[in-house]
């Protein structure tokens, strides 16, 4: 961007916004640089911290009038590249847009401002028994934009559903200038279903300004239980088996061998590490449906090979269970000085064939995978360690990652579940849809934003470059490599 | 349509079909000239029945170079028109692609072509244990095609979800020419939910060729509850005191004393005559979760001053209790020549106050209203009794019901909860929406369909039709009339 271009745009947002919501100095930028895939860094031209939705409409349109490309950023907790800055664009951050609204508790919703923390909207309708289901594992940070943009998930997610089913409407900006609601209160909305096409859309069809968002009442009772098994087949047997039952727990969560060991070291969760795999399932409900559940769960892992079963006497034995869940990502990222975090789904049938899958692509590649996943809703998170200081160390680890997600996609899955496809997956894209599902994407897009200037090169890619990479479309059911013919 | 053009794509057509599946001949097209919205009926130009994906692509090839109208019909027991078919168009009906292609019971899906009947599902996986979960009232018969263009509902959607939580993937033939594959195996699909897109998109986008449908385990145990109140409100407070105690029932409806009283005089279904308003109350799971379940609704309703709660002896009387609910359309199709059943949806915690406004109404404009409708979803159903030979009856109905949906729309809620907007509820969207919002919706439909030749002139309106209306946007909160002030 030319001087005189720049200093014409700055003046116009500097009459828009206050001094300290307009960040130009690049030290100051800093903290703006990336997402939570740091790998991938940007400082980008310029940031804009709106306060209300007034402040946003006006830099949009500024952004419009002058072909600014915009990056809008939640809390930068994105594992995908998402929010990453452009060189020449407005990274739009909705931190300072924080509040709740309004609480409804009649009608179990509330309104919030975007830049709200997933966490803070459950806390501050504690004392109703209610709360925000789903519970990405950077929920004490993360926004509500940003996991109606990332359509997010959590540990919970396999009960009680993704954002989107947990979201009844949304107040966006869009970049030709208009608000549009998006829902309503009524439980269908006629005509396009627009709030399922934003949630998920990752940043690229307009600015979220304002979520409804559904509660739920708290459950009365909570119970976990480990269950140790002697392979990960057997493991994932286990969870086809619970929810082939018609039992469906609050969480359904699966590790194997590395990550216990990562975690046990780690936190002292006391895991058994003599286990090639450990199940953990939360039940909740009311006592006398948990204790019921609790009982038919420990039958099923039984039957299908678990050596160890235990259930948590009291809360502080459920938190330490759950501690080395939630600890095993930097506990594993212990292990080796780098990991690579993919995010693909499969249909939960599969799951033990494709755990022997990647164990198979660990050996071929000479790198270490530890699994750590929402096993329930066959949502992997491989985590491939790597030591980005040893030559062709990173480039094997993101060829590995790229033949997981064929992997998942010819089992009939996908390459994503929860994390999104930002910068990091926008390439499998190519792999995951044909050229026709692609372009009806692009023209998807343009219903929205024509001239492309909302987050310009992510989640979608161009057909040119598919067509580059020699893009090579891995159908469902269409199997490209030999070896993934067993599946 | 000239002579010669005619015969020229009727030419085309009858290369690609056999003589069977092409209907030109008005007698034998007479079955097609409305859906279930019978008031409303127009002759097609033709009517075409393929056999496969190969007809349907080619078809509608032959359509898209002629620059031919394509109306797509499922079984035709739509309630809003969506199926009426356009006197210069084609209508391209989907009952013979009605074979189940696949039950994968490991994954609990199965792959059906469109034209399958709902009920047909259920039945040919009833063997393994599973069923498919949205049971509109036309289940017998309506197409699983149908179902997606609507995104259909039913007594069990209150805890089982729409259509669109009910499916998980679609194969899409564009007007392009195109076969798009949305929705995948995994839980979650990378980029734009194209899936949630179509679903409820009225057949105005594509046309749908195959759906893959999600599976469920029938429930161990059912029961069945009756209680019954001296008014509206207070069974409208049972309702919500139920959900907000955390119990969400296989399905919870309402009828008020007009509808009793038709339904007891037509299938004796036993219901207390002497009743405001009586609720249904299912509930299922395993038995102890179910007895338990049982005593606390119980509790709850005689809490909101049930003076009658009866729970179902057996299957027999479980039968029984639904049967009066089951008939109570055509129950109060018995009370006066014609009735027109509404469809909107409002918050759960606006019922009590809705439906006073809605009798208050009744009384304006000189109607009988009976209301049998998802209490537990707050979609409504009144169904406004009129006699269409007496002069200007039709039109004081079709007023009232206008007011009706603008009341809804007031309360928060929308014009339609599950039947569709099709030509019925058209002028309504002008009420609901702003021009911003109807604009963006034209330009997603242009996205799929530029020229708009799938169903042209439903759902979505166009500006012009709506500021010849006068269209007034009743937009949420914001009250037009003065008698909705107490909302």
């Amino acid at each position: 961007m030319d001087k005189q271009r720049e200093d014409f745009v700055l003046a116009q947002l500097r009459g828009i916004l206050p001094g300290s919501a307009l960040i130009t100095d690049p030290v100051a930028a800093r903290p703006f640089e990336s997402d939570g895939l740091t790998a991938i860094r940007q400082l980008p031209w310029a940031v804009a911290l709106p306060g209300d939705v007034e402040q946003v409409r006006a830099v949009l349109a500024v952004c419009r009038n002058n072909e600014i490309p915009v990056v809008t950023r939640g809390a930068g907790t994105g594992l995908s590249g998402g929010a990453r800055p452009s060189t020449d664009g407005l990274l739009l951050g909705m931190s300072r847009m924080s509040r709740i609204l309004e609480i409804d508790a009649e009608n179990r919703c509330a309104r919030v401002q975007p830049g709200v923390a997933n966490l803070a909207i459950s806390q501050a309708v504690a004392d109703l028994g209610l709360y925000y289901a789903p519970d990405p594992s950077s929920q004490i940070a993360c926004s509500i934009g940003g996991n109606v943009a990332e359509n997010s998930g959590g540990v919970h997610c396999l009960k009680y559903g993704l954002t989107v089913h947990n979201i009844l409407a949304l107040k966006l900006q869009t970049i030709a200038g208009e608000e549009l609601i998006l829902g309503s209160g009524g439980y269908d909305a006629p005509a396009y279903d627009l709030l399922a096409l934003l949630t998920g859309s990752e940043g690229l069809l307009g600015v979220i300004t304002e979520v409804t968002v559904r509660l739920l009442p708290v459950p009365q009772t909570r119970q976990v239980m480990l269950a140790a098994f002697e392979g990960v087949e057997q493991a994932a047997d286990a969870v086809a088996t619970i929810i082939a039952n018609g039992i469906i727990p609050a969480g359904l969560e699966m590790m194997d061998k590395l990550a216990i060991r990562a975690a046990e070291d780690f936190v002292h969760a006391g895991y058994p590490l003599n286990a090639a795999a450990i199940l953990l399932c939360e039940l909740d409900g009311t006592a006398e449906e948990v204790n019921d559940l609790i009982d038919k769960v420990a039958a099923l892992v039984r039957s299908s090979g678990a050596f160890d079963v235990r259930v948590a006497a009291n809360a502080t034995d459920q938190q330490r269970l759950w501690a080395g869940r939630k600890a095993a990502f930097p506990a594993v990222g212990r292990l080796a000085p780098d990991y690579y975090c993919m995010d693909g789904t499969i249909p939960r049938a599969s799951l033990g064939r494709v755990l022997l899958e990647i164990g198979r692509l660990s050996a071929e590649f000479g790198l270490e995978v530890a699994n750590v996943f929402h096993a329930g809703d066959g949502n992997l998170h491989p985590l491939i360690l790597y030591d980005a200081n040893q030559p062709g160390q990173l480039e094997r680890a993101e060829q590995m990652g790229a033949s997981i997600l064929e992997l998942c996609i010819s089992a009939g899955g996908t390459i994503t579940g929860e994390h999104g496809v930002g910068v990091e997956k926008i390439d499998q894209m190519c792999s995951q849809f044909t050229s026709p599902e692609l372009e009806q994407f692009h023209r998807v897009r343009s219903a929205f934003d024509p001239a492309r200037m909302l987050n310009p090169g992510k989640a979608i890619p161009t057909l040119a470059r598919c067509a580059e990479l020699g893009g090579m479309h891995v159908h469902r059911g269409q199997l490209p490599h030999p070896e993934l013919e067993r599946l």
